[in-house]
């Protein structure tokens, strides 16, 4: 196993005293969502030893949150063969600032303003901690130990809820100036196009996210009653029946696939001519749906394409293993800031 | 003055024997256009000490031009202080790429297919040569000479014939993996818009170039009868007198310049929600317009940013003096390469 070299302000905390055995470094990787906040212990190969999870809701303040994050990653370490040394916190979280180290105005998370997330983490467990959005966790995670692996420039879109991109740039996370770069999904695709979270209209994520392919399916079924659909018969429907309806055939669904190929083939062609990546990863929820959203999106992608980088560019699925993708980057991010050379 | 650190790679040709003076680190900055091929010898602090001019069309090869561009950098070089120690040859050209220093297919130039021109150079010169397309060039120019020195994360657009863009990310020129990033130029604005000389339409350099404001000012004059022009009047026009009839207040010019910062503006918005830069440079014929264009730039790039985005964007002029700039860009490419720590 690799060792990581010592450095200043990366302290190391000895979890275990148990010296029967030889300290293995580990990191915790701590993801935060609106709905859950999951969280392991994560070698450097990227194996996660033990892992928990809590409701994000049930926490009145972020301070309470990690509270009990502390406390239950120190119960469910000793379960685990002893003899780890805890070297650092990644953690990521929508809207988190790597720069600042905070979460600033997260429309999916209760608390509000700015939270300065790992001033609190690293008090807490007395380790260097580490922020970074969501996608740019995925990013970090796929790099070190995903599909990513080698590669310098690469892309990494997240299709969930909404839509988010983590841009590998000369093998260096593009934060940009104020932290905040990746926001793929706040693309305007129509500027009297639907209306959007962040109050314009139009944006990427409108259409191609969980809500906008629910959103398509939506008009599809009451423009297109000619055409059959499983979910027709249905009281309600989620991105996920729509994604199993298309998997399975049903033509109403996957003409929902096929309008959300559409538009995000277009604009992946646009990130292509701007940062000329050799990959672009998707992850989430709608990359499941495999050859259903892979095959008209690579087509809808390379039609748009400027013939420089025609059957250049990859287009493939995040190979982190999907329920433990988050804690992966999250602790990808940790290993990542912790190695730094100074 | 900066002593550049020998490197390997990177050889010192003495260009000069005359003892009396103390030696000078030079480098030659040469930028190939479609029409002309200037070059100067350039000092660490972005002195053009002196320059020269070809006519690239009159070159049936590369070779010949280089050769060309040889004889005539030695002639002048003893006109100046003598003394001077020549360290590397940096080229800005249409289509290069950085990584194979080659010219690939340039519509602009008379040269077909993939010409190998750092390895000429290098042969010609005896000098270690660097080559990338103009739009970097002239951001490594911004970062070593220009308005962005100090930055880390910023774009320069150049307006010129076409629309090109150089992204510098964490300090680093953003090459992509092939070394074609930057095709900002190529962005699709339409799919069924104006047709592109790369084949495809609606890319946003029919709208935003020489050439795509000289289209919307014949569309407008047509489309305008009523509107009072200077330029109705004439029989033929350029992008540069629209640019000049606006700052004059010619109502169908502005007209022309909302036009092209209505859709320029909105791609730039889309351009910081991804790469979130401090400042947009902007390069080029067209930046030469002033308020007549920034005003309006501004304007629409603001009403199109995310919230988190707004009023923190520096757009400004490009700091490089005009007709230098592009042999600055190419000599910064030159000492940011011979400077490289191994």
């Amino acid at each position: 196993m690799m060792e990581p070299a010592e450095k200043p302000g990366c302290l190391s905390t000895k979890l275990s005293l148990n010296s029967n055995y030889s300290m293995e470094d580990i990191v915790l990787g701590i993801d935060i969502g609106g709905t859950n906040t999951k969280f392991g212990w994560v070698d450097r190969k990227g194996r996660i030893l033990v892992q928990a999870n809590l409701e994000t809701p049930m926490y009145p303040t972020f301070d309470d949150l990690i509270r009990d994050v502390h406390s239950t990653a120190l119960q469910i370490l000793p379960s685990m063969k002893a003899g780890y040394r805890a070297r650092a916190v990644g953690i990521g979280a929508p809207n988190g600032n790597y720069y600042k180290g905070t979460i600033e105005f997260a429309p999916n998370l209760s608390w509000k303003g700015i939270i300065p997330v790992t001033a609190c983490t690293a008090g807490t467990f007395g380790l260097p901690s580490f922020l970074t959005n969501d996608a740019n966790a995925a990013a970090i995670g796929e790099m070190q130990y995903g599909g990513a692996k080698g590669m310098k420039d690469f892309v990494v879109i997240t299709l969930g809820t909404g839509v988010g991109s983590g841009f590998v740039v000369n093998g260096e996370v593009m934060y940009g100036h104020d932290g905040f770069a990746g926001e793929f999904g706040h693309i305007i695709v129509d500027p009297h196009g639907r209306p959007c979270g962040c109050g314009r209209k139009g944006c990427l994520e409108t259409y191609a996210s969980a809500k906008g392919i629910f959103q398509s399916m939506t008009e599809l079924l009451s423009k297109h009653p000619e055409v059959p659909s499983v979910l027709r018969k249905q009281n309600s429907f989620t991105a996920r029946d729509i994604t199993v309806a298309a998997t399975r055939g049903d033509q109403l669904s996957l003409m929902a696939f096929e309008e959300l190929a559409t538009v995000l083939g277009a604009k992946l062609a646009d990130i292509v001519a701007i940062t000329s990546p050799e990959a672009i990863f998707l992850f989430g929820g709608l990359a499941q749906a495999g050859d259903t959203l892979f095959i008209p999106l690579k087509k809808h992608m390379e039609d748009n394409l400027l013939v420089i980088f025609k059957d250049k560019v990859k287009l493939l699925p995040s190979m982190l293993s999907g329920s433990d993708a988050a804690i992966l980057g999250a602790s990808a991010l940790a290993w990542m800031e912790c190695e730094r050379p100074s």
